[in-house]
């Protein structure tokens, strides 16, 4: 792209600790065009990281399939990578490819020769897996097997690289004891021992995160593997720092039922002058975060590497809320202009329960965690405003039943 | 076929509660052509119900794969069926194809109309699982795939069916804790739950099955569907009262190091003359079982459904033993005619750990346990006599190395 030698228009920020003190590492980003692995990888740039970007693309075709698209225009992946080292004369690799073919998996790896990997190439979506059998079995087997691929890959190519894995807090499910990050010190008739925390998950997808999981461990001890399992709480926002230099680097903001986080779907229910839908009672908690603090979590796990066999888990959120608590926060932001509409849950799950999760690790390496207001809801809801024209609102209502093993959706 | 108005020569067992209590059932046994599949189907043929069995024939082509075959020659599953019917009268269905297959899965349910199936129909050994890359996503997929095809034919062809799904005790690995029965209540912090029992298999072969484990509890958590999950000790025996009626009814056997489990492998080695050859240390302890209290234990499911809704664990295992404890009692039934020799362990795995695990819910149901004795050793050891010209000494000693993620294996 020969933009290499243009001028640097923005400096790498100068408070940042790790451009002082820690030597630039290699990090490829899997999944490096999704709504979280494109703000990480220009996070992870921007901090002196050489970086580069892995993905088939799926997620934009995911779009075309529910004929929905992003509220927020994105520029393709060419043009992105493009635009980064326009504005900051930073070089961002790409490698366009599925991580289900083992063969380009591990001459990724032997081409960029990370020193770590933060792996987001996988499909994110609860009620995407849910849709019919074969969108059920499609998550799992791209999941897992682009999984697997990844463990051999770091094996052969090198086994120091540390696998950064995003997980999901969804992984726990809803016990109703507190949930530990990853592991449980059970004592039973008489002797104890840490064990790793029982998992009750709710959708194929989450179970997909669960079957990585235990896969990785596994990598882990048999081979000697670092790995880190971020089992992260359901992200919000859509502005970072480097994303907001130029359109061409914005990130994806999903709506619809299918790929919209509960936020972002109120926000733009709220901006669109709809009523919010809450499914069921609303009584359900979940662990929460800015996506800010996903790519300062990230960093934080590649700044402080797990060791040689370790598999550890981080709880990677800030927060808990429930989605009634959501609504009436939406609702105030508003001044009081929108109202709440409860509608059947579509899923199966506790819709009034006991939670609370445990999340110190990342706060003790150094979190510092953008918590949620009714100013930062403002500012989504300018976002959805500045695309109010985009919006589809058909696209909101659900329409995937999770007591059925197939629903309509989407452009079909 | 023809044969369903030959004389009955065989006249259903006189003791069998069932056929005086129960009405006959109509039972279809995935991966009927496999080691337990085949005596199963016939157990529960002659127990008076309603039997097909379901198999892509694929362990037959991994003996072509591996070079090796059954110590005991095995009819094919044509003549098998065939056979059945000419000794005893009785008929049972035969579907070819696989479990991957997802319009095979439900149109076979649909056309056979089951009450129950019992599905034996994965890829069952660990070492094949790690042998590569390849072989372990074959062996997750394979599994994982087939039993999300049939959980989805199930919901849709009638929730009623009752899965009774072979998994392993070796989902729970070795903790420092008493096992129980798939569930366990943890008190933590002044608080209480029943959760699922933490999983550390040790293998791809075992995390297929722990996979398995949570889409199954979720798929009846989810659609109502009946659920009995039984978590596997090792089997050995190779006789039941219905393969020895005929020579083409036999099932297999296998002892080479790839397919065959520890006290098979051990037998065939004393037979042959050669020394026990013992992973390590020997301390490695595991629940074992008799192939004709497999038979029960299965029929004991299948006259005690589960609930609509209901996932449940049954730990189907009558005793613990050690390696090492293995070994020696075939060295007693040799009369000592034999050794054992420690060789490195291919595995990684605790050599020396404490083992206890619970199995008291089919003794509840009724198991009459078979216990490991001298004299069933000898039986094996006959079995293995009659059949030593088939030996192939350079089958049984370790090929597939869980350090390395590539071994060299069989024909190859």
């Amino acid at each position: 792209m020969g933009a290499m030698s243009s001028s640097l228009t923005v400096p790498a920020r100068p408070d940042d600790p790790m451009t002082a003190d820690q030597p630039a590492s290699r990090v490829l980003v899997l999944g490096g065009d999704g709504y979280l692995g494109w703000p990480t990888a220009l996070h992870l740039s921007r901090r002196g990281h050489q970086v580069g970007v892995v993905d088939s693309l799926c997620r934009r075709q995911y779009d075309v399939e529910m004929g929905v698209e992003s509220l927020v225009p994105i520029a393709t992946m060419e043009r992105r990578v493009q635009a980064w080292t326009e504005v900051t004369g930073l070089a961002i690799a790409a490698y366009v490819g599925d991580m289900t073919d083992p063969d380009f998996v591990a001459t990724t790896l032997a081409d960029f020769r990370p020193d770590a990997v933060v792996h987001f190439a996988e499909q994110r979506s609860a009620p995407y897996s849910m849709i019919d059998r074969a969108h059920a079995v499609y998550t799992q087997v791209n999941n897992v097997v682009g999984t697997l691929n990844l463990l051999y890959a770091i094996a052969e190519v090198d086994p120091d690289i540390h696998l950064v894995k995003l997980g999901t807090m969804g992984e726990y499910g809803t016990p109703n004891i507190d949930i530990e990050e990853g592991f449980i010190e059970i004592t039973h008739r008489g002797r104890s021992d840490v064990l790793p925390f029982p998992k009750q998950p709710g959708s194929f997808y989450h179970l997909s995160k669960v079957h990585d999981s235990h896969n990785i461990a596994f990598a882990a001890r048999t081979w000697g593997l670092r790995a880190t399992d971020l089992n992260q709480g359901i992200v919000y926002g859509q502005e970072t720092p480097e994303t907001t230099l130029h359109p061409d680097l914005s990130t994806r903001f999903d709506y619809d039922a299918v790929f919209g986080t509960v936020l972002n779907r109120f926000v733009v229910q709220a901006s669109a002058g709809y009523p919010l839908t809450v499914y069921g009672k609303g009584g359900q908690t979940r662990g929460m975060l800015d996506i800010r603090d996903t790519l300062a979590c990230v960093e934080l796990a590649l700044s402080n590497p797990a060791a040689a066999g370790e598999y550890r888990v981080f709880n990677q959120f800030t927060e808990s809320w429930s989605v009634m608590d959501l609504a009436q926060m939406v609702v105030r932001a508003t001044g009081d202009r929108i109202r709440i509409e409860a509608v059947p849950d579509p899923r199966v799950e506790d819709e009034d329960h006991y939670y609370r999760a445990a999340h110190t690790k990342l706060l003790d390496l150094g979190l510092m965690p953008h918590l949620l207001s009714e100013s930062l809801v403002r500012s989504l809801l300018a976002v959805a405003e500045r695309h109010a024209a985009r919006i589809v609102p058909a696209a909101i209502p659900p329409t995937v039943d999770w007591r059925r093993t197939g629903s309509r959706v989407g452009a079909a």
